[in-house]
């Protein structure tokens, strides 16, 4: 028998107070509520503790009444994750933890609490003079917590890697309440599992990340950013590997764009005027980031060979930092304005980088034979085989009409993807959306694994319930 | 009861043939003998498997009869973990398992089968006009299986990773032969816990890994090179601050180097001309790629200011490959020539790279209080924080003497290191030469998890007993 909210609730104030316990409907809305409101149950209450000793006494407190316990962070999640799925669960929010425990620019390294937001990190790198190159659209309320919890990704994945990869050690509160104590800014450390990356990317199934080690690079002397005029993807493809093959990593950012997205943006005055040097069909912007002692990134020159070779119709460089942000504007509302536009599918799936094409053109044949007249939207970062492949209602279509096909579209998209040797979850993660389809479609000794893992660091399996795993 | 000889090599021919089953001292010898000759144990056999199904097929039966087994790969690991500890164990060599599963250098990914040797694996990659960029001096025999399952690092990790970095898939066997397909070559994929980074650098203790996906990185135009003098590992660290500053992700190697190495080699003959522009006790070997794209590096200029500022006294730029050539060769030989000269008690260690001048000045005096006359040769990666700190027999002292004092001398460097928040093990892990050790330092939740994940995936304790874990 699950506890009632009757034994729950006092239970918490006593260990927390009643200033960090939240249990009425209304006062618990903004906790339960996700982004996209796909998802939305009730808790128990919602448990704010100010340190990581508060997270590891209602921890222990859980592991011992036998309470299921959801981790939230910034509440961005787009999948479910951090919010209850059966209703009886406590959500323990991690964003009371706030602020910075060390700063090291020199040494290249910060370890923030996690309740941090992003935006709040790029900040305190700022201010040391560094830059921690993680960006998404929900920055400003996404938390370091959740933030690796769901391993995000980024426009700058190309090359700095994904929160994974930008994260020397985590700290972590486990579903008995024991302690891992797994900071530390080393560079090398082989002394057994990997279990910082465990964490990163478990989804709070395995512990509550409390605080995070992550790197600092040297910031850039500048930028040099392009929104191409590209034939297509193929052209996209070709020109992506021209430019890595002749920047190497200092090719920051590389995604790609349809015109429909600028013409959406457009219509529903998200953008003021088109950014892009002329119509076409597709657009790329590519950006490099120059170190600063070596003067030209070498765009320009790499550019007028590729508009040679054909891969390349028109283009605009960026020639201050408002024409810059100007295009990072149109890339970052690709995705928001669909809203505007009436009902939307989407799929955050990758494959190859090379097979981006093909994705493509596949997918968007197929969702056209389950819904014709269906507008393909796909865009992202093709330099990581990343593409959100998002489908508008069709012109004048009737919105609970087309989204009554979601599940079809689904279908029909990741039938494609697997076919692909790609992912049904590229950046956003597993959460509650889509635990049946990782079960159809993960190699079974990997769901073997993880059931073993989660069973033997969770045993009563009191961290989020039913998430990922199912 | 272990099985008896008599019992497990009819077995093994069984399922092997004759032919790839070793079973007599003499034919043993080349898999039981390790690099430094520190650990000699007998085995059962040694099975050679040709493809991944007989990989299963040994596993399979080692699991149903209870037999030990002990993945190997090139057999170059530092710390034991691929030679038997008690001598009822199986060793199944993965070195037959060669080849190439697939090269896509657009996509730039490649899937080399375990038995590929490092060597090997760099030619591949330059045949597809590519790069893979990770050096170990003993890359003309580890062999890929064994670079993942130590996650070796190299000279190159500062601007590429460790091997964990550079791999985007493992294929394994686990403990009862099933068969963990986690190949792919995605960027991005979050459908699930991180199982490959578990794999990487266990040891061979949770599976054996049969294959990998690994990055392909575009050919730099060319490499700016430059050996130079420093005042001290104080000097060196601002000059790693400034370089990198300045440089950016293309400052792709950092190593730090005493003067007694250098004089060790010309003693020694091992190099005929000292490389360096005039004596110091320190000197820095410092590289920039250059990406195609961009021209010069700027390393001339950077140098040049540096040396302004007086971080650098004086220095030589590599004019030719074989004047690089001549730089990377007393670098790598820092190791080897020490044997040369008499006995050598050495440590693989990190700290916070910020630490590093402190780890050197600490590790140095707490070697000499305990042995005096010690000669420190401490160098390695100063920009991921690691350094082999060394040491040479006092000069003219007794070898046997000194060894004696072997374990004195670990003991004062691991303390200073651990006062300092570093690794015991920075790249060699902890085989069976560190298992104690690792026990007293790791943190205590982070060894219950791993015991726990060990268990949960090899219940029965097949593979590898008695390493890293003990």
């Amino acid at each position: 028998m699950p506890l009632s909210k009757d034994q729950i609730v006092p239970a918490l104030i006593t260990l927390l107070g009643a200033d960090s316990v939240r249990f009425e409907e209304a006062e618990m809305e903004g906790y339960l509520a996700e982004p996209r409101r796909r998802f939305k149950t009730s808790a128990r209450a919602v448990a704010l503790p100010r340190t990581v000793a508060e997270v590891q006494a209602v921890m222990e407190w859980a592991h011992e009444v036998g309470v299921h316990v959801v981790p939230q962070a910034g509440n961005t999640g787009l999948v479910g994750g951090q919010v209850p799925l059966y209703g009886d669960e406590v959500i323990v929010s991690v964003s009371r933890l706030g602020g910075t425990r060390h700063v090291d620019a020199a040494a290249g390294h910060m370890t923030l609490n996690a309740g941090t937001t992003l935006e709040e990190a790029h900040r305190i790198a700022e201010a040391a003079g560094m830059l921690f190159p993680l960006y998404i659209a929900s920055q400003g309320s996404a938390r370091i917590g959740g933030v690796l919890g769901s391993n995000a990704g980024g426009v700058q994945v190309l090359s700095y890697g994904t929160a994974r990869e930008l994260c020397l050690g985590v700290e972590a509160v486990l579903a008995d309440g024991s302690i891992y104590n797994g900071l530390g800014s080393l560079r090398k450390d082989n002394t057994g599992y990997d279990l910082k990356d465990l964490f990163v990317g478990s989804e709070g199934t395995l512990g509550i990340i409390t605080a995070a080690t992550l790197k600092l690079f040297p910031k850039p002397d500048h930028h040099e950013t392009a929104l191409l005029n590209v034939a297509g993807p193929e052209a996209a493809l070709a020109l992506f590997t021209r430019l890595r093959e002749r920047a190497g990593s200092t090719l920051t950012a590389f995604e790609l764009m349809p015109r429909i997205g600028f013409d959406f943006q457009l219509k529903h005055k998200m953008i003021a005027q088109d950014p892009t040097a002329e119509r076409s069909d597709w657009y790329v912007l590519a950006e490099i980031s120059v170190p600063r002692g070596m003067g030209d990134g070498g765009l320009a020159a790499m550019l007028e060979t590729a508009m040679e070779a054909g891969l390349v119709g028109n283009g605009v460089m960026a020639e201050s930092l408002a024409q810059r942000e100007a295009f990072w504007t149109a890339r970052e509302q690709m995705s928001e304005v669909q809203s505007k536009e009436g009902a939307s599918i989407k799929h955050d799936v990758s494959v190859p980088v090379a097979a981006v094409p093909e994705l493509i053109a596949r997918g968007s044949a197929a969702a056209k034979a389950v819904v014709p007249g269906i507008r393909p939207v796909p865009f992202g970062h093709l330099g990581d085989g990343n593409i959100h492949f998002n489908f508008s209602v069709p012109e004048g279509g009737d919105n609970a009409e087309f989204m009554a096909r979601d599940e079809a579209v689904h279908a029909a998209i990741y039938k494609v993807v697997l076919e692909m040797g790609g992912s049904i979850s590229a950046e956003h993660g597993i959460g509650q959306l889509k635990t049946a389809l990782l079960k159809e479609v993960k190699d079974p000794t990997a769901l073997k694994m993880m059931r073993a893992i989660k069973s033997a660091l969770d045993p009563k399996g009191i961290l989020n319930p039913g998430k990922m795993l199912g």
